[in-house]
């Protein structure tokens, strides 16, 4: 019954998880109530909600002296909340403009601080390349460098993490957090949406470095001040307990699979079966530079497109869904996160290759 | 198996609504997919969502012109977010303070306003009246009225409408919304987190009037900004899918019940049966003045503070759990929303008589 789901997120989620939240819906452990009827602040849910940030903490192996927190809003929110945790209304900021993503984080940015430096845009290249770690240059006195590690819609995705020296540096990790093992201490603000790799939507993981703390300027909402939810363990309001509750089954699981060394080898191997399919046929294209290529969002095109309906079509008939690329770009775009198993990946190259032989 | 849960939120939930999510939990309609797993802007989970702001706009009888949103971050987000949407910093607003949650409102809105009148303070009852409809004096050239219907902690709830003639009327309905019918035109904005009456938490509901559209001040958070949000659906980030689709569980729930005529029915009858035993004993007591205590949370103290540790654990092992006063006040608390049956609150008056007689 199940179906192979490639969509960019909300996105697919681990079958045992799913199976193990439906075992206790209406009963969680043993307590006659649902996860989503308890209180947050009742010893339960308190100790489910610590041992899942314990779980990703060891996941991610993040260092002492950084803040693990659970937000709301998504990394549309933390668009706005990371210049407001980190700069005063008269300072500025450096952008990197790697696409439709870092757009977005910098067209808030500007409502929120007097200046926003655009140090790197790869216009030129249409998006699919990133700048080179050499040519980057901080500006003097920027509160802070944002980027964003991986372009859901662009499928482009930085090989290297930007050298900043002393400016703290900040990323939108939705698309790419616990795909592979990562540098925190290389950051100052990580931040991503769950609906990717952690969980449902509704929840956004941030990890802050201490010293970052205590910068949010007057007027910051409390819900978003990072210090204040930080010393409250992100419950100050009541926090998404179902989608919290899930993300702790998520680092359980992949915790079980091995971490983030095994999944990463997974990952990498389901990129290289798609990305070598595309390649060897010349039906299908990515336009994406080689040494940028996402792991997790594959975009491509097929050589006639007046065929992508037909494509959908079919490859919907055949269990392998949401494979349209983004309503702006069109297309065809698979997510491969974590959850999607090889075997998904797969049956994607089979269809692909049978549709090119009928069709191309 | 399951206890009766007199959580003040996250709260008990019709279990109806939580066996048809976990039918469908792996797959939904037939998609071979998790509801959570979906795309937002997929025809089928657009669909799911509309028919739950239908569901919604129903129930409440929500005239023609008002945008009905489903956003993130709880009402304490809306604390900071009614502000930046109908007030320039410059500008002064009224709050009338009647306990906790009010209390709360106040403190975030002065981080956002030049100037917050509280108008009326019921600090000389300790919280246990509301002031009167007559004495209420709107300040010439206030942005908004604020205002708590309902208080969850302090179990006050107004048994009028404020006035406000042209000043837009702002409730934080978190802990009312959908237990009886209300006036919706009489507000100018309306919010709720979801965990009491809606579903789960991580989902607030704002209802404004169209006409309040458009005055957020620069640097509004675009994913707070009602007339953003109203024009993209609640779409303008990742919504929080999985507790949109269970909300509009929930709402099919009410209607198939009788909607708010009949659930208030209901909510007074179970009111009543509690307050009724509180008073006819000279053992449990309430606070609030009669003509303002709350349908949905309902404070109580032992004669004998002693005994607090006692009646918890017992009703514990009765089945009845999350009796606790909320920690800044201590005492008990049963929070009786919609969700929980009239046998719930039976049972609990049943116990209560029985300790009583044991211990009293």
């Amino acid at each position: 019954m199940r179906v192979f789901n490639f969509a960019a997120g909300p996105a697919t989620m681990p079958l045992e998880v799913l199976e193990e939240a439906r075992a206790e819906l209406t009963d969680w452990r043993g307590s006659g109530m649902s996860v989503m009827e308890v209180s947050h602040r009742g010893k339960a849910f308190v100790a489910c909600a610590e041992e899942a940030e314990i779980r990703l903490r060891e996941l991610l192996a993040v260092p002492r002296g950084y803040q693990v927190l659970f937000l709301q809003g998504g990394a549309t929110a933390q668009f706005a909340a990371v210049p407001l945790n980190l700069a005063a209304a008269e300072a500025a900021a450096d952008y990197l403009n790697t696409g439709a993503w870092s757009k977005k984080a910098i067209a808030e940015a500007k409502g929120q601080l007097a200046r926003v430096n655009v140090i790197a845009d790869e216009a030129a290249s249409k998006y699919t390349t990133v700048p080179g770690a050499a040519a980057l240059r901080v500006s003097p006195g920027a509160a802070y460098l944002h980027y964003t590690p991986n372009e859901t819609i662009g499928g482009v995705e930085f090989p290297y993490v930007p050298d900043t020296g002393d400016v703290p540096l900040v990323a939108d990790m939705s698309s790419t957090l616990l795909s592979r093992p990562i540098a925190v201490q290389k950051f100052g603000v990580i931040y991503a949406g769950a609906q990717k790799n952690i969980g449902p939507a509704g929840l956004t993981v941030v990890i802050v470095r201490d010293e970052l703390l205590g910068r949010a300027r007057r007027g910051t909402p409390a819900v978003w001040d990072y210090r204040q939810m930080g010393g409250e363990g992100s419950m100050l309001n009541t926090p998404p307990t179902f989608a919290w509750y899930m993300a702790g089954l998520v680092f359980k699981w992949l915790q079980r699979l091995g971490g983030l060394p095994e999944i990463a080898v997974r990952n990498e191997a389901k990129a290289q079966l798609l990305y070598g399919a595309i390649d060897a046929s010349g039906f299908y294209a990515n336009p994406v530079a080689r040494e940028c290529r996402s792991w997790m969002n594959v975009p491509f095109t097929l050589a006639e497109p007046e065929l992508d309906s037909s494509f959908l079509t079919q490859a919907r008939d055949a269990g392998l869904v949401n494979l349209e690329g983004h309503r702006s770009v069109g297309g065809m775009r698979a997510s491969i996160y974590n959850a999607m198993p090889l075997e998904g990946v797969q049956a994607l190259v089979a269809f692909m290759r049978e549709f090119e032989r009928r069709h191309g």
